[in-house]
Parts: structure tokens; C-alpha cells; sequence
């Protein structure tokens, strides 16, 4: 791929992930007074801002440090702390927007777990942490065997990439969720499309178009590092060179 | 691959797109009364079953047509037009599902496409549409040049998995939206988890793994055709032999 083109998908996906947390902020901000920790609603504003920002951005971004040149050449092992490290922050900021959403219903004594929406978010979330923990154990420590590694290395790039869905789905479903309740009682209902009905609903399509623009690069084979000898189709994300 | 894995894998996958269809199914006829065409809530209740039976489950079945090994021998010409034919079909029924929830609002004086669900949702019929035809007038019809072919099967493919992403992830927010407006005023509600709110969570998580079981066949190497002299990965869905 020219080097113009490459530097220029790079900026615009960083572009378009700042976008996500951005326009998740804003409507936070702007038609939900803001944020807080102390068990109120602001404290539940701080779970999309923090779900978009690390399960779908930061771990995106994590994602795809592989698919930089510079991770092509040299030793492997910094690019694999580099992976893991970006993981290890991105499921923090995850872990911080569970907190927020139970903190808030448990000092406001709602349900926690019921809806569709949170089925699948806790899913990923526990996928999230048994693909870091187990990355972590076979793929950055010394001790697992070539043959693990080699065993595991299609399971964890295809989990990477589900759970980035399942995440997608969650956001989406999470937003819609969400408009509901706050549009509710309103004097313009979220049927009559109010200016946040408008800015939350492009704020999902936003985040689907940045999902599915990672989900491509990861996936195509002029993104990947290319490996010394291939004559199949389908190399593995993690291939060992040691 | 061995061909009685191969086997298992396509009996599981049958199996298991038809239980997304029947739990659809089971859910509207017994917790909503079934299914009329006249206009009442019984003609919204054919939407989610007519969306899950053709967006996902045969528009998969259309997309895996090429991962059949019949199909990687002799003339491409049969397993093109069953493609097309199975998509078509999966359009159809897709068209009908957004005719049951238009016909629905409009007797009812609903507004239609606010929420993020239907935006969602009418993008990936809309998408769907132009990858249809686009599809037909380069693929199947004989006039397209080699060189466009071979420009356009990537897209296609991409797009092919994207509008299956985007409707799984349509599904999960029409049905936690579906379910916050049913178990509203509901002796038991949503957030008690009563029997429908357990059946519909789960049949959501059910419409999850079949769509990213569809999506790792559709990506994994070991589900394509063989090429002849491919010497790097990633080789095209729709590799042209004539």
C-alpha cells in the first residue's frame, strides 16, 4: 500500500475514533447535565462516554497495532507490551463504566443485568477479560510452546474481532436504550427526532462506520505483515518469528 | 478440512439459524398472539420473524453458497444464480418485514424510522438493495470486464459481511426496544426478568452466535476455494476463472 494512503486511513480513523468519544461526551454534556461519581444520574453519563471510549476505541486501537509497518520490522516483543498494555488500558476504562452503570443503579435500587443491552455488553466484557488474561499467559509470556501459541493464534484473532462486534451491538442497543428512557416524559418525544434524538442516533452510526472500518483492516491481507514464504491464504494475525 | 467436521458444522449451523427463526417465531405467537397481515399489532409481529428469517439467516445461507466444495469444481455460472437467487429470496422476505412494521405504523399513526434501530436497520436494507443489484450487473450478467470483476470483488465481499454485521446488530436493538415497550405496563416488568424478557434475551444471544459463527466461516481460510498458484493471503470471494 503507498505510504500516502496508509498515513492518511490512519488520520482519518484516529479522526473518526476521537469523534465517538467526542460526540458521546457532548451528549452527556450537553442534554444530561455532565458528569459525577457519587452514585447519581451523572454517574451513569460516565458509562457510554467510558464504554465507547475504551471497548470500542482503545480497543481498537490496541487491535491494530499489528497493522503498523513499523511493528513489521525488529523485535516483536515491544509491539506485544505495546498490544498488551493498550488492551490492559482499554479494558480498565470498560471495567470503570461497568462501576459506573452498577453504582448508579444500586444507590438508585435498580435492576442490574435484565436487558438485551446488558446480556450482551457483560458477555463481552467477560470475553474481553478471559481473551487478555489468556493472551497475556501464551502469547507475552515466555513459556508456552510454539505449538500452543500457533494453536491459539487464530481463536484469539477471531475472538479479537468478535468481541469488538459484540461491543458495536451493545453500543447501539445501549444508545437506543437510552433514548427511550430520557425521551420518555419529554415535551418532544424521541418519535418527533429532538435535536438529541438526531445527535445520540448519528453518534451510533458514527461508532458502527468506525466498527466496521477496524474490522476491515484487521481482516485484509494488505494491512498485515507480510510473511516470508506464504503460499496460503489466511496467515495468522500473531505469527511467531522466534 | 475433514469432511465430516465440515458436515457437523454445516448441520450445527442449519440447526441453529432455524432455532433463531422458530424462537422468533414462538416468541411473537406466544406472548403477542400471532400473526395477521391486516394493518393490527399481529401484522408488527411478522417484522422481527420476517428480519431474522431473511436478513440473517437466509441471507447467510446465501453468502455461504460458496463455501460448499461442490461448488469449487466445475462451472461457477449454477452456484452464481443460487447466490443470487438465495439473496434475493432473503431481500424479499426482507422487504416484506419493513412493509409489516410500515403497515403497522401507519394504521396506527405511528411515526416511522426515529428510532436508532430503524436507522440501523433501513441502512442495511438500503446497502443491501445496492449490493444486490450491483451484484447482478457485474457478477452474474456477462457484460462486466475482467478488470471491473476483479475491482469490485472486494468491496462486494466486505460489504457482504458489513450488512450482515449491521443486521445482527439491528436485531439486538429491535429486540431490547421490543421489549422495553411490551413489558411497560406489564405486572411484570422487563427489569424482573419474566419468562418472555428471558426467552427474547436469549433468542437475541442465539441470533449473536450464529452471525459470528457465519462471519469466521465467511473470513477463515479453510472454508474457500482453493486457488490454483495463490502465493498470498486474502484472495477474493468471487475469484473469476473464466
Amino acid at each position: 500500500m503507498a505510504a500516502r494512503l496508509f498515513y492518511l486511513t490512519v488520520l482519518a480513523l484516529s479522526a473518526l475514533g476521537l469523534m465517538c468519544v467526542l460526540f458521546t461526551v457532548y451528549w452527556m454534556q450537553s442534554w444530561h447535565g455532565g458528569f459525577a461519581w457519587d452514585g447519581t444520574i451523572f454517574t451513569f453519563n460516565c458509562h457510554p462516554v467510558l464504554m465507547v471510549a475504551g471497548m470500542v476505541v482503545l480497543y481498537s486501537a490496541a487491535s491494530l497495532v499489528y497493522r503498523l509497518p513499523q511493528s513489521w520490522v525488529g523485535p516483536k516483543l515491544p509491539w506485544k507490551i505495546a498490544h498488551a498494555s493498550l488492551h490492559l488500558m482499554a479494558f480498565i476504562l470498560t471495567v470503570l463504566g461497568l462501576v459506573a452503570v452498577f453504582k448508579y443503579h444500586n444507590a438508585r435500587k435498580i435492576t442490574n443485568l435484565y436487558s438485551l443491552h446488558s446480556w450482551l455488553g457483560i458477555t463481552a466484557v467477560f470475553l474481553f477479560a478471559c481473551q487478555w488474561f489468556l493472551g497475556f499467559a501464551v502469547f507475552l509470556l515466555p513459556w508456552a510452546s510454539l505449538w500452543l501459541r500457533s494453536l491459539l493464534k487464530p481463536v484469539h484473532v477471531f475472538f479479537g474481532a468478535s468481541i469488538l462486534s459484540l461491543a458495536i451491538a451493545s453500543v447501539i442497543s445501549g444508545i437506543n436504550e437510552k433514548l427511550f428512557f430520557s425521551l420518555k416524559n419529554a415535551t418532544k418525544p424521541y418519535s418527533s427526532l429532538p435535536g438529541e434524538a438526531v445527535f445520540a442516533n448519528s453518534t451510533g452510526l458514527l461508532v458502527v462506520i468506525f466498527g466496521l472500518l477496524v474490522l476491515y483492516i484487521l481482516q485484509a491481507s494488505s494491512w498485515k505483515r507480510p510473511e516470508v514464504g506464504v503460499t496460503t491464504e489466511g496467515q495468522p494475525l500473531l505469527h511467531e518469528r522466534e
